[in-house]
C-alpha cells in the first residue's frame, strides 16, 4: 500500500478510538472527555510534526507552518467532532489529510511563503447541543453567545459550563473574523454515492447546494375504517400519499442537480381501522442555484394546494429552513482544478448536496473543498467507510492545492 | 321527551356510571371492579322488571321474560364491556334497550309464547387481553380454554386470574352451543354516518362485511437526502405513496360497498433529511361480498406488484386477517323488515362495516341486527352519540322484533 494511503488510514483509525461507542461507532460530541482527549492527542501529533500547535477560545484547535510571511495564512482542516454513533471519517478525515499535507509538504519543500495552517474544528454537526457549526462560526466571527448561553445538551448540560468544564470560554465577539485567512480548502468524505458509481477519485467542490425544508400537515376527518362510506372520507393520507407522489415524480422530471425528498411521515392516529384524519410530512428541497429552488417549490406549493382541495382538506405548509446555495471560489476552484489536471487526478468538478464547515468560510474567506468517494454513500453510520487508495488520492489532491496556494507568490 | 327516550338515555347514563373514566368517557373492561359493579347493578335492574335473571359460568348476565314453550328462547342484547376511554352507547345500548323492550312486552303483551331473553355479554372488544368476543363464544360453543390460557392483559394479569378473582369459570367445551336459541336480534348504535347523513331512523342490517388486512413493507436503499442525486434512489417512502395513492383512487372507483383503508404509515428511518430506507404500511379492505373481497385484492396486490419493480424496491406482502362476510338471517330481516314498514318506521336495510357479536351467532342462530344513527359516526370515544329519540326508535323496532319472534306460534 501506498505510504500516504497507510499513514492516512492509520492515523483515522488511531483518532477513532477516542469516542470508540459500544456500539462499533464513534460518539465524540463537542466537549467531552473523549473530545478533549482527542484533541490533546492531535495537537501533540502536530507538535510532533514539527507544527505549532495551539487552541483558540473556543477550543478550535491549529496546527501552524510558519511561513516568510506571516500575515497571510491558508487554511485546510474540518471538524473533529462526530454524531451519535457516527464512523471515522467524517470530518476526521479533513483534519488526517490536513496534517498528513503539512507534514509532507514541510518535508519536501520546506518553508512556504505564506502560513498554512490545518484546524481541528470545535463542532460542526449539531449533535450534543442544538447549534452546528460551532467551531467555523467562531473562526469567522459570526458565532453569537446569546445563541448558546440558553441551550442544554440532551442530559441538561448547559453549553457553556460543559465549554468551560473543558477548559474553553467564550472569544471575543467584537474581534470578527480572522484577518489573516487568506483561503480555506476542507478536504472531506463525498457523503454520497457520484463518485462510488462514476469511479472518479477526486471531487472539486464548485458550490454548495442550497435547501428548504418544509412540513406538511393535512387534516381531514378520522373516521371507522369499515363503517364510512369512501364518498364520506376526508382521509387525509390519501391526500398526502398523492402529494408526495407528485411532488417526487416532479423532481425526478427536473432531475439533478436538484433533489427533493420526503423523509419523515406520520399518519394520525396511525392504528390499521381508522382513516387517517391527520397526515404530517416534510420536504427536504436542494439545488445549486436559489431561483431553481423557488421555481421549484412555489410549482410544489401551487400543486399541493390543489390537491388538498380536490381532497377536501385543510393544509398548513410549514417552512422552517430556507438556506441559500453557497458558490465556493472560482479562483481558487480553478487552481485545484489545474492542480488536478497537472498531476492527472481522476476528478470532476461537482457540488455538495450536504452542509460543511465550507458554507460558513465561504462568505467571508476565498474557500474550496475536495471530495473522496464513500462506499455506498453511507454517512453518520459505523459503516462509513473510504478505501485507504481514495484516502490517499485526496490527500495528494490537497497537497497539490496547499502548495499552489502557499508556496506561490 | 317520549317516555322511552327519556328512559332509555337516563338507564344509558346510569350504566355509564359504571366505569366512568377520569377523560370523561368509559372504560368497563371485562372482569374489573367496575365490570363486575356493572353486571350486578343490570342483573338488579333486570329483576326489579320481573325478569328471570342469571349469569352462566363465564358471566354472561340473562335477564328471562319466560314463555309458556321454555326450551325455545329469542335472544336480544349486546355486550357490557368496552374499550379503553370509550362512550356510553357501544354495546351498553343494545343491553338497555333489551331490558326495556322485555319490560314493555311483559306489561303490555304478558307471557310470550317462547322465552325472550336479554343478554349482557362478557366481552366483545378485546381492549383488556388480545381475545374478542368472549362473551358470544361462549354461547355458541366455540369459545376454546386453551386461547385465553396463555394471554394476560397489559398489566400482566393473567386471562384465567382475572375471570376467576371475578367469581366466573371457564364453560364445560363439550355443552357446545345453547340449544334453545332460535333467534338472536342485536340492536346497535351504528359507529358510522351513513343513517345520520340519509336522515334515517333504522338501519336492519342483512350482512356484516369481511375483511383483510394486511401489512406492506416495502425495502428500498436509505440514503443522504442532499447527496444522492433522484435517479441513484430507491424510495421506500415514494414508491409507498403511489401505491397508497393508487389503492385507494381504485377502491373509489369501484365504490360501495367496497371500503379500503391505509391507517397506519411508517417511514424508516423516519428523517428529514435521510431518503428512507424502508416503508411499512397496512390495508383494510372490506366488502359484504367475499368473491369482490378476492378480486379487489388479487388486482391491488397485482399492481403493487407492478409498482414496487417499476421503483426497484423489495416487497412483502402479509395477509394477518382474512375474514368472509357474515349475512343475517333473511328470514329475521324480512321480518324485522315488515314490522318496520307496518309501524312507519323510517329505515333502510343496509350492511355493517364493523364487527359485532351478530356475527359470532350468526353461523349457529338465526340473526339479525338493528342500527341507529352515531352522531358524526363517532365511536371507541367519549363523544360517541345518539339522540334519546333515535334510541327509542331503536327500542320500538326492536320490540316489534321480539314480538314477531316471540309471540306468533
Amino acid at each position: 500500500m501506498d505510504v500516504l494511503a497507510e499513514e492516512t488510514d492509520s492515523k483515522l483509525k488511531w483518532l477513532s478510538g477516542f469516542g470508540k461507542d459500544s456500539e462499533g461507532g464513534v460518539t465524540r460530541l463537542l466537549y467531552t472527555k473523549e473530545w478533549v482527549e482527542g484533541q490533546n492527542a492531535l495537537k501533540e501529533w502536530m507538535e510532533s510534526e514539527g507544527l505549532e500547535a495551539r487552541f483558540d477560545e473556543v477550543g478550535n484547535l491549529y496546527g501552524t507552518l510558519k511561513g516568510k510571511n506571516t500575515e497571510e495564512t491558508i487554511l485546510t482542516g474540518s471538524h473533529v467532532d462526530t454524531v451519535k454513533n457516527g464512523g471515522r471519517f467524517d470530518g476526521a478525515y479533513g483534519v488526517v489529510a490536513g496534517i498528513i499535507a503539512l507534514k509532507y509538504l514541510k518535508k519536501h519543500f520546506g518553508e512556504p511563503v505564506r502560513n498554512i495552517e490545518v484546524v481541528s474544528m470545535a463542532e460542526e454537526e449539531g449533535s450534543r447541543f442544538p447549534y452546528s457549526f460551532w467551531g467555523s462560526k467562531n473562526i469567522v466571527g459570526i458565532a453569537k453567545r446569546e445563541d448558546v448561553e440558553i441551550i442544554k445538551d440532551f442530559n441538561g448540560v448547559p453549553f457553556v459550563e460543559a465549554m468551560r468544564n473543558a477548559g474553553f470560554d467564550f472569544r471575543d465577539e467584537s474581534k470578527g473574523s480572522r484577518k489573516d485567512l487568506k483561503a480555506f480548502v476542507e478536504v472531506h468524505v463525498e457523503q454520497g454515492s457520484v463518485l462510488e458509481t462514476e469511479k472518479i477519485d477526486i471531487g472539486v467542490v464548485n458550490n454548495i447546494v442550497g435547501q428548504r425544508r418544509y412540513t406538511i400537515e393535512l387534516t381531514g376527518e378520522a373516521n371507522h375504517a369499515g363503517t364510512t362510506p369512501m364518498g364520506y372520507r376526508k382521509d387525509a393520507m390519501f391526500a398526502a400519499s398523492h402529494m408526495i407522489h407528485e411532488i417526487i415524480s416532479m423532481a425526478i422530471e427536473i432531475g439533478d442537480p436538484l433533489v427533493t425528498t420526503v423523509g419523515k411521515v406520520e399518519a394520525v392516529p396511525n392504528i390499521v381501522n381508522v382513516v387517517p384524519g391527520k397526515a404530517i410530512f416534510t420536504i427536504d428541497v436542494r439545488h445549486t442555484d436559489k431561483d431553481a429552488i423557488l421555481s421549484f417549490t412555489e410549482k410544489m406549493t401551487a400543486r399541493m394546494q390543489e390537491i388538498s382541495k380536490d381532497h377536501g382538506v385543510e393544509m398548513n405548509i410549514d417552512l422552517w429552513m430556507d438556506e441559500d446555495p453557497v458558490p465556493m471560489d472560482q479562483r481558487v476552484v480553478n487552481l485545484i482544478e489545474k492542480q488536478c489536471k497537472e498531476n492527472g487526478f481522476n476528478y470532476k468538478v461537482m457540488h455538495s448536496g450536504a452542509g460543511h464547515d465550507s458554507q460558513i468560510y465561504a462568505p467571508v474567506v476565498p474557500t474550496a473543498m475536495l471530495f473522496v468517494p464513500s462506499l455506498k454513500g453511507i454517512s453518520h453510520n459505523p459503516a462509513e467507510f473510504t478505501e485507504p487508495a481514495d484516502l490517499a488520492e485526496g490527500v495528494k489532491a490537497l497537497i497539490g492545492a496547499l502548495y499552489e496556494l502557499g508556496y506561490k507568490e
